[in-house]
């Protein structure tokens, strides 16, 4: 999508590390109405994969799948990190890797919530080496629910992330596709 | 707001401890029609407070924080409660004791996104204590920014909250006044 691309190659900083900094836009600071392009442009790409339901982890994936709710009209549903008190003792939770955080960190969604026989798709800020998303795949196939597609707002295609979700068969759309990030420049392509 | 006071009523369960769980269409599960509905209406009781920034706390101030800046056309800040590796070393920190977490938590914000001059709304998915808002507020005033109004989805005006932030000076406004929970029932009333 031309609008978040132009926007990643104004506000967007490459730190060290295969970091990209969008925080003025996406996460910590959100515009709005940028976010709300891009949910509108989710549910344009998804109308068709008959979702019941958007699932994602908090806390950047919540901005871009509640826009993508809002304009597909379906409940939305954030993974927590941590269990709140207001959650059953019986929970889904797997265990993903955290770029960011440089740890595992848990995933944890109540049975109340994600149901045998959803159908799921998940939104997130970024696709890059995909373990968040798988994660989210887990939780939705334990609760007896199918992914009928994977949305991102930021795809690095250079982490490998597409190819760690083929086998889970669905459409995957990203916003933005980085085919590269050197000397301090973003570049973009397309999925081969 | 009706609309958000009858779906407690519906969905809404009282816990015990004062804990009112709506993580149905609140946090955790989020009906997006509903959040948006009341981002419009927050958009309407500050259209006229000047707002340059709408300001929230991570993690479930985010959906009505961001609803509420699509209508106000704002960005939105939401603090971290923990400091990712894109943030600058020298940041905006408080303390605020977490009701629903049992302890103290952070809130940071990054100089980067709250300046010298704004005017900053604040959103949050409940007002009970006041304590994360207030903690907000500091942040903010540690900017040079002030605060213009204060917006809550959820008020337990029995919490003591609205007093708590009284000093501040500024308009606030609930959606959902709770002035008693007894027996598992929710009672809705009006500030005094």
């Amino acid at each position: 999508m031309n609008e978040l691309q132009e926007r990643i190659l104004r506000d967007g900083k490459v730190l060290g590390g295969g970091i990209l900094k969008v925080d003025s836009f996406v996460n910590h600071q959100v515009d709005p109405l940028l976010m709300d392009a891009c949910g509108r442009e989710f549910a344009r790409r998804f109308a068709s994969v008959g979702a019941t339901k958007v699932l994602t982890a908090e806390i950047s994936g919540i901005a871009p799948a509640l826009t993508t709710a809002i304009h597909l009209g379906l409940p939305v549903v954030y993974a927590r990190k941590t269990k709140p008190i207001t959650m059953p003792d019986q929970v889904y939770l797997t265990l993903a890797p955290s770029h960011t955080k440089g740890r595992m960190v848990e995933l944890i969604v109540s049975p109340e919530y994600l149901a045998n026989g959803e159908k799921v798709l998940i939104i997130d800020d970024f696709l890059a080496s995909g373990q968040t998303i798988l994660g989210l795949a887990r939780l939705a196939e334990a609760s007896g629910s199918r992914i009928v597609g994977i949305g991102a707002l930021i795809e690095k295609l250079f982490e490998g992330g597409r190819e760690a979700l083929k086998p889970l068969g669905v459409q995957i759309e990203s916003l933005a596709c980085i085919t590269a990030m050197e000397d301090g420049k973003v570049v973009f392509g397309e999925p081969a």
